[in-house]
């Protein structure tokens, strides 16, 4: 399998393990990166990774047959008005960001009858630590979703799909707006959370914290320049999600408040479906590992 | 150092702990153990742990020096009537239940002038697991805190301070109303989060979940039947709790719905103030492992 002339524009984490990964597996003909700064362009070039680069993202994407964005979200829109002239019209643009709708309905309109297009989400690492952390093996049994809509050519999805497969990944199919909602259950409102449990802590409780705290509140160490831009660019499905909470805590604290016994079954019922789940949870990290 | 006659009723994780990290450090000249069931008495006898066994409560704290009440905590007033009047007046009695306010108001006016009272809380495994799981270093290097109130004699916390170092614990002093709003801060509203987060996942999301969401809901692992009880007995700081979240989440609602980029200061000092405290518990947290 060979993708021909891949064009990788932001060689952070995620860029910079596109590179690594496509080159250890032989999977590019030529390998194109951009990266607008100097400095970025010399670290990989001292990395001695096989690839051209450049600091012109037009020159980057010219002959490219896949283009990966992996700059920030709310540099992409740009970006593509700069490189756009430039792609040939087979080429397949897909990008790594951690929200899929608003990046589709950017970006979209700017790529049709130009390209190819299609959202992914490759759920590895994170997006911080730029190219000094990037490791060849990043998406290896990782989760990567695509996001295809109603006006996705069959091909942008089709040459996504073997691309990511060909890394390795695990892959899933969602809409972006459910993407959306998905990533905002299992990843942002925890995220979300485990800060609020942080920062709301008081300096007296702070030294009685112990492993279980410690465990809950792990994602919170995350960089916050990062993270804010994360939720502000998922904030319709954060915006229903912290209804619904605010709805449930306000419940909960009526259910407290009646120092009624017979209201501990609506706690209990919480427990014990959180229980349920957890195994399921921990069943398939189990097999996971055993499969790996 | 010698507790003279040591009383533990009820031998679950805790008082089977107690009593094997008793022994094991001579602790005490004579060892009583009450459990209601005798099956439970035969898991003793089984084990070999060297101790008078009873089933009878007034009977095992005749003669003690010390009594540690092991039960569940909807269980402490009903089994103190039923031993009191065999009390010495001298006697230490403490407990080892989860919250304190609630203890603390039903116990002291029942051992008023019949013993010496005081509140603990060993802040070590958890209540659930049985004599199966007791181990004699569960209290090394584990925080107790003890809860005097304005009542406790302070012979009662001097001694209670002794019982807990002599087992090897970091003691910590807070009152009962205080230590009630901590251990929720720390461990109640964590616990109850995570279930949260784990219990509202829909069936879809599931497979996406990854390492961050795995950590952030193991506590929610936990036995619904003994967290119900935990959460319910400290339903006054839990509704203090709630409805503290339902207002922040209320506001965070706010602050997503705004679509005012100007609005990401609030989240940013949110994610920024949890990431240094964070730092802080993660330091905290090497020191104690390098000093173990």
């Amino acid at each position: 399998m060979n993708f021909g002339t891949v064009a990788i524009l932001g060689p952070g984490l995620i860029g910079g393990s596109l590179a690594l990964a496509l080159a250890e597996r032989g999977l590019a003909r030529r390998l194109m990166i951009y990266a607008r700064s100097p400095r970025a362009l010399d670290e990989i070039r001292t990395a001695g990774v096989d690839a051209e680069l450049s600091g012109n993202p037009s020159e980057a994407v010219r002959d490219a047959d896949v283009v990966i964005l992996c700059v920030p979200i709310e540099a992409m829109p740009g970006l593509v008005h700069e490189f756009r002239d430039a792609l040939k019209p087979t080429a397949l643009v897909t990008d790594v960001g951690s929200v899929k709708g608003s990046v589709d309905r950017d970006l979209a309109p700017l790529l049709e009858d130009r390209a190819l297009w299609i959202g992914s989400h490759p759920m590895a690492g994170s997006e911080q630590g730029g190219f000094a952390a990037a490791r060849a093996d990043l998406f290896e049994g990782a989760a990567v979703i695509i996001t295809p809509t109603k006006k996705t050519r069959r091909e942008a999805e089709r040459l996504a799909e073997k691309f990511w497969e060909a890394l390795g990944a695990r892959l899933y199919i969602l809409e972006p707006e459910f993407h959306d909602l998905a990533v905002a259950e299992i990843s942002h409102v925890p995220h979300l959370v485990a800060a609020l449990l942080v920062s709301k802590v008081s300096e007296e409780s702070l030294p009685l914290a112990g492993g279980g705290f410690r465990d809950t509140t792990r994602v919170a160490s995350g960089s916050p320049e990062l993270w804010t831009e994360i939720l502000w660019a998922n904030r319709h499905a954060m915006k229903e999600h912290c209804q619904a909470w605010s709805m449930i805590m306000s419940n909960l604290k009526a259910t407290f408040d009646s120092n009624d016994p017979a209201k501990k079954s609506e706690l209990f019922k919480i427990l014990k479906d959180a229980q349920s789940v957890r195994a399921r949870l921990v069943e398939k990290y189990s097999v996971a590992k055993k499969l790996k």
